[in-house]
Order: structure tokens, then C-alpha cells, then sequence
């Protein structure tokens, strides 16, 4: 996504010149430009999919919308074992339209999770929660903290259910240190994710996170935490932002991969 | 600030025909009334004034910026007790250009209510640390939860330095009931505010505070849990939004009033 304005091949061809060895896909552009075809275009490149996004949105009372999500979510699952990423990213839902009750839709979350974790594990791919920014706790993702994220995943086991640390979402959190020596601890960190915080944020606050570098957020500093906590997967850099979006992707990716080395390395 | 676009004298008597009992002031429009003028006209409503807004903006580094803070956030002291209130709210600041240390900006204002303090209780004056919520750490308040705030305030005597509950803040964070426990067995909640969740947020996500009952937060719960605390004192409700300020103010505040009612009683 930070780079959604490539076609898949382009996508491709520019990480094999850039070096970058694996990818975290979207499932929109996957869809778009074909499952089966995607992976073989990531295999037959020598790349990897990091991760599949997403997952989720688990939190509706409405039974028949329920079921959708837990069917569509089944998909997701399918999707990543077909693309050989062993993660599927989770944005577990925001409140329903007219609920007040986040206690509830955490609930729901898991209640999801247990179903879906078995279907997960029998076809290779771990469920990862990503506790995304309070600012979205209302309408995309009622999961705020890593606490929170962990206090679900840890109801199911870790090959199963773990977490999805990014950086843009838990900079402000004087308890995530910790709390990524937890996840660490139990083998729950399932990927591990940058982006710079840089204000004003826009409108919507959906499409600012800051290229690396730019913002308030010491990259060396987390990478530090998730290592310290024995993670050696892959880090991801995932940028929703417009002003990216409106440039040469080549140019983006090549100047994130460059941002990448300056800030964590 | 809820209502802004009326003049001193328009609040006071809107609020005196509404029987609202009590009102906080911001600074600015204080300061561009007149302080004595305003302190007499509230007092001659027989109203009161229930919090100053606002003190803070501690965080920065070079001393001479530091030093003005402090002047400022004394004269911030002499007009709280000039207009018959014990609480001046705080918000605390944020990071300071360039910086990404979260941690050293929380000392630098725990380091200025050290000095403040003292001053502030000789003049009956009690500071509220505002935790704000997440979304500000970078650019207003590094302060952002309640936990923060109440490891902060209790390095202090409890009648120096306390806290702001404020549920736009705080409404997704699963940790504030019980700290708002934490805060009132110390006797450090200062005030209690209220304003909505509503999304999309705006540019910026200064202006975008929902009036009460057309958001995500149950007012009630949150009233119980300061109330559950101990808490007896006013209830303010602080909305920040375009939209309420271009309407006519006095039917804003009648609005609020029975929101307010509606949604907490």
C-alpha cells in the first residue's frame, strides 16, 4: 500500500532492483490483478510475501453480517496460504453504528478469533491482531493498545493468534516497551511494522502517516525493543499517505528503502 | 470555548437564564474582557468560575523558552485566583521541533510542577495535568493517559497537583476506570469534562469534539466511575467545533444544557 499506485509487476520488479526481498501485500490489488498469478509472479521473482492485510472487522451484532466477516475472513485465510505468507493481518472493527460498548466488540473480537484460529493453523497462517491508534478505536479497530491486543491473543495459542507491532500506532505508549517483551516472550510478535507519525494529520486521519524519517518516532529505538524481544522476522514499512501516493512509486520505494537504512540501521 | 462566539457578558447571562451554575474560562477571551472586569462579572451573577484553561507547555528545551513558560503559567496562577477558581488546567505541552524523546519532555514537566506548585498552593490554586488524548503526543501533550498523568501528579502533594478527566480523551482506553479510582482515592480529580466522539475527524483534530450524545461515549459510565471515586465537584462540558461555533451561541448552550441533562442524569 505504500506504493499503490504501482501495477503488481511493477511492484515486483522495482523491490528485485531496489533488493527489498519480500512484500507485504493488500488483498485488494491481489484480487485485482489475480491470486494465482500474483504468487507465481512473487515466487518467480525470488521475492516473499511478508504478510497478507487484512483480516478483521469482527465487531457487528448483526448475526447475518457476522457471518459474512467470518466467511470473508475464512477467504483472507485461504488467500495467504495461496500466497505462501504465513501472516494475516488483523483489523479487528470499530464500535457498530449506534453501540457504545467497546467491552462488548473486544469480546466479539475473540469470540471471532476462536473460530477462525483452528482454520488458520490447519492451513499454515498465523492470525496477527494489530492494536491500531486510539484515534480509531470508533470506526476501524477497537483495539488501542498492545495491551489490549495481547490480553485477546493470549486466549488462544501463538501459532494461532498473535500480534502485529507498528510503530505508527504505539509510538505514544510509555507501557509498549514492555508490553512487546510480553509478545516477545510468548512468540507472538507476527510482524513487525514502521511509520513515522507527522502532524497536522488530515482529515479523516487515514492517509498521514509519515515517511521514515520525517516524523516524531526513533525507528532505531523500536527495532530495538522487538529485537531485544527476540524477533528476526521481517519489518515492514506500511504508509498510507496522499502526498506519497501522488509521486513516481519507483521514486517512493526507492527513497523508502533508502529512509529504511538511514533510520534503522 | 463551547461557545465562543458569545461575548462575556452574553455567556454570563445565558448561563444565569439557563441555570447553569458555573462556567470555565479560557484564558484568551479572559484576558481580552479584562480579568478584574471579568471576575466581577461573573461574581455579580452570582456564578462561578469552575476552571481556568489553561496552564502548561513545559516541554521545552532551550531555557529561555522554558523561563517564559514558567512566568506564563504564574500570571496563568494570579488570574485563576483573581477569578475565584482553585483549578488551572493544564495541557502540557508536546514534543519540542526536532525532538523524539517522549520520556525527557514527561520529566521537563514534572520538573516545572516542581517549581510551580508551591507558588500555585500560596494562592489556593490546585494544577490538573490533562491527559489528552494519544493523537496529540506530538504537537500538544505528551501526557496521554491517565496512568501518565497520575505518575506525574503523584510525585506532588494532592493539593497541588491533580488531574482533568475529560472523556474525549480517555472514552477507548480500558486502563482509565480504574485509574480514575487511582485518582480519586488520592483526591487528585481536579474537574471532570465531557465532550463526544464523532468521526471523520477533521484537518487537524483540534475542532472536531461531538456534542453530548451524538458520539461513541456513554456519559454515564464515565460519570458513574468519577462519581464512584468520590467525586462531587462540577462537571464542565468543553467542546472544541467548527460546526457548534458557527451556529448562534445561546442556542448552543441551551442545546448543551439539555444534552448535558439527557445524557448524564
Amino acid at each position: 500500500m505504500t506504493v499503490k499506485q504501482l501495477s503488481m509487476p511493477e511492484l515486483v520488479d522495482t523491490c528485485v532492483q531496489l533488493g527489498i526481498p519480500g512484500v507485504g501485500l493488500w488483498r485488494a490489488p491481489v484480487q485485482s490483478y489475480g491470486l494465482e498469478r500474483t504468487a507465481e509472479l512473487i515466487r518467480g521473482a525470488g521475492l516473499t510475501v511478508t504478510t497478507l492485510c487484512r483480516g478483521g472487522f469482527f465487531t457487528a451484532i448483526d448475526p447475518a453480517e457476522r457471518a459474512a466477516a467470518l466467511d470473508d475472513n475464512r477467504l483472507a485465510i485461504d488467500e495467504a496460504a495461496t500466497l505462501g505468507t504465513d501472516t494475516l493481518v488483523l483489523v479487528s472493527g470499530g464500535l457498530p453504528a449506534g453501540s457504545k460498548d467497546l467491552h462488548g466488540a473486544r469480546e466479539r473480537i475473540a469470540d471471532a478469533l476462536a473460530e477462525l484460529g483452528p482454520y488458520a493453523e490447519e492451513r499454515g497462517v498465523r492470525l496477527a491482531i494489530e492494536p491500531l491508534h486510539p484515534m480509531y478505536a470508533a470506526d476501524r479497530c477497537v483495539v488501542s493498545t498492545l495491551t489490549q491486543a495481547l490480553d485477546i491473543a493470549e486466549r488462544f495459542p501463538a501459532h494461532q493468534v498473535g500480534v502485529t507491532v507498528d510503530t505508527y500506532h504505539l509510538w505514544w505508549d510509555d507501557q509498549a516497551p514492555a508490553q512487546i517483551a510480553r509478545a516477545g516472550a510468548g512468540g507472538r510478535i507476527h510482524t513487525f511494522q514502521l511509520a513515522d507519525w507527522t502532524t497536522p494529520l488530515p482529515e479523516g486521519v487515514l492517509n498521514g502517516r509519515g515517511q521514515i524519517g520525517d516524523g516524531s518516532i526513533d525507528m532505531r529505538e523500536w527495532k530495538a525493543y522487538v529485537e531485544a524481544a527476540g524477533y528476526t522476522g521481517p519489518i515492514e514499512v506500511e504508509l498510507f499517505n496522499d502526498a506519497l501516493w501522488a509521486r513516481d512509486g519507483r521514486e517512493v520505494l526507492a527513497e523508502t528503502a533508502t529512509r529504511f537504512v538511514e533510520h534503522t540501521t
